[in-house]
């Protein structure tokens, strides 16, 4: 890791710029994907999956005896911990539900907001090197809480055709209403366009790879929601000298063994704490299966040197997917985080935690996008819909304003909706 | 209106679906003012200017004596009007703040949701016909209810230079924090790229024509989040045989003139009533100042007639940016409604009302977009952030279930972050 010690603010930004993704100009691809899929349905989807997979399904959609039997193929301890994470997810989001508040906003005006599920969605859950079945458990919980009635789950399929066990048993214990072997940009068309055998869904959720991202972004200039833009994975620890090297060390390395692009970020109070983080990285990293991929992600990746006070705004600058606070004063410090996606605060709240099974979801914003967007929650598979009912009073007491208003925009027909109830109505 | 009289259901799609906006493809010409705006600032923003509007500003920051000279011109009772519509619109979206609520997930696991304000946004208002200072309230008020910190509000000069007093009073009633006399694509690229007169703004908001639209998707490509997708506006009228066919003309009127483009449907129970309303349209518009735009924008428009136990349904399936039902059970009724923008119950409740004065928002999605995305609301203008406490017990409680995850997605490093910690911590 490259360290900077006490960098200037006018260094700031180029410091929390990510590495460049090497990234292809893949609209053309995508396109081409899309029309072919709009045109040709099926029998396209079952090209590109020839063309892009190492073995294709007979059908995309699993029948449930497939899905129950590829359940019962994982461990009994994998099964336990995919159930105890599935109580935490549970619990954890189920407390996000939005209470509908009438609001008397005058006498007779009665508005309210309220919180309705999407219809149909679609989770996306990447095969390759690392099968993701706890993404299926971050995606599929708050949708079932949220009360979607179309679940739908896409996956590649494995070498065999087949999807991974543990996806299957995920999916079956959450209640996902259709698995289908199908992944890539054509997995994305498909849920985007519908097809005789792929329904269409309202919003697509879940990570992937490029091409999948870049059908996602696709997808939203269709019409279809997507949960947000994607980029590498990524944490910031901020340790002050307090903290244990190993346990900071740990965070640092199990960030950096998700990808070569991924980035770890360390932000210390002095270069001996940051001295001691390398030593206790170069120990651990040798006994890592990946240590190829997370010597990789470590080039890409920087310790900084700040005070305290600067520390703060530069977390807030750099805006983390996650951000793991091991400071003797997290909790005084995390009143003051503003942009991040996840905070893991003190020495015992491992990344890995809320990876996993503490509850919190890991889909969450990358590359910055922690500025504007949340990762994964309830409210991300509901709308809100507003009402409001008036009475001839309300209206009667809303009238001179909407009126003077609509006149002075130049809406005559706004007005004379108003007007005309006040003259003629009961 | 063309009347269609109980459809089957494999023609509600084709009904459904909104009339093909004649959208050229702008992708060259956005990028190429992104990449102007990007290499050359404040000058290809100047330039931009020159070429597209009426007259172009000294400066693009209004000075706040400018702002309050502006306001002034204001008349007494339009500023009244305005300020009735704050009260009502502060009111009812001050109710949409959500608390921290701490979980406790397990002994010794406490997880936390934060709603936190993003913290530099730029509201879009356009001139041009109809100055939208309506607009500037809903997008305003829920951002100086969050919290957010900068209130970049961008309009395009009119053709003295200026922009529209009213659009002053209320940016200035709000406490916008800038306003910059800049409209068009070139404003979206200034908000999501930074020059050194606009600040970067993490979030734009507001509607605009095809230009500013295409803009502010491509904005999102860059990684600015924006309110939603944009569509011309419409109204769904749903309205039994007891309803008053001048309420209702009034209704489909008053969406009728904000463009040609718009779209009106009323959904009805009888060819009898349809009828009404069409005698009622037709001696209303003959009145009306922009009854050339609500004639063309009434030729793209339909009248459907169902039973009450299909409209439900029908509803829905368009997906409906502003729905008013008047209907006498229409309380009932609005229980099944999954996929609006805002629904206004009862005869009282035109439109008008929410447009200005009602205290809801009028940012709301149209072309279907109803069913995956909200109006804009209070949680527009936030984020969510996630957090979490461990401590040592409540970290070994999940230890199992996280370290056996880790390991089956083939990711030792996370497991290594939580055995190290329960090996070596104190």
């Amino acid at each position: 890791m490259k360290t900077y010690i006490n960098p200037q603010r006018s260094d700031w930004k180029a410091l929390c710029t990510r590495p460049a993704v090497n990234k292809q100009d893949l609209n053309a691809l995508i396109k081409d994907i899309f029309f072919a899929v709009e045109t040709r349905g099926d029998q396209a989807l079952m090209e590109y999956c020839k063309m892009f997979e190492a073995a294709v399904p007979q059908q995309f959609a699993l029948p449930a005896d497939t899905i129950a039997a590829l359940a019962e193929e994982v461990s009994e301890g994998l099964q336990d911990a995919i159930i105890q994470a599935r109580d935490n997810i549970w619990k954890f989001h189920e407390q996000q539900a939005q209470p509908v508040t009438k609001v008397t906003v005058q006498n007779g005006v009665e508005c309210w907001q309220k919180q309705v599920p999407i219809e149909s969605v679609g989770l996306y859950i990447p095969g390759g090197s690392a099968p993701l079945f706890s993404t299926v458990l971050m995606l599929a919980i708050p949708a079932k809480i949220a009360g979607v009635s179309k679940i739908n789950l896409f996956t590649p399929p494995n070498a065999e055709g087949r999807i991974h066990p543990a996806i299957a048993f995920a999916a079956q214990l959450i209640g996902v209403d259709a698995i289908y072997t199908l992944g890539g940009a054509q997995a994305i068309a498909a849920a985007t366009l519908g097809t005789d055998q792929i329904p269409q869904c309202d919003k697509i959720f879940g990570p992937g790879n490029q091409y999948v991202t870049a059908a996602k972004m696709y997808a939203q200039q269709l019409g279809v929601a997507i949960d947000m833009p994607a980029g590498p994975s990524e944490v910031l620890v901020w340790a002050d000298d307090a903290a244990n090297p190993q346990f900071v060390a740990a965070d640092l390395l199990s960030q950096a063994e998700h990808g070569a692009d991924s980035q770890c970020v360390l932000l210390a109070q002095s270069e001996a704490f940051v001295g001691k983080v390398n030593a206790a990285i170069a120990e651990q990293l040798a006994q890592l299966p990946r240590k190829d991929i997370a010597t990789q992600a470590l080039e890409n990746s920087v310790a900084v040197v700040l005070d305290n006070a600067e520390s703060v705004e530069f977390c807030n600058t750099y805006a983390p997917e996650h951000l793991i606070i091991q400071t003797e004063n997290a909790e005084q410090l995390i009143d003051h985080i503003v942009n991040a996606g996840s905070v893991f605060v003190g020495a015992f709240s491992p990344e890995s935690a809320g990876d996993y099974a503490s509850g919190t979801n890991h889909t969450l914003p990358t590359a910055g996008f922690a500025r504007a967007y949340s990762g994964v929650n309830l409210a991300s598979f509901c709308k809100q819909i507003t009402f409001q009912q008036l009475s001839k009073e309300g209206l009667n007491a809303l009238a001179t304003s909407v009126i003077t208003m609509a006149e002075s925009e130049g809406l005559q027909a706004h007005a004379n909706a108003v007007k005309i109830r006040l003259e003629n109505g009961n």
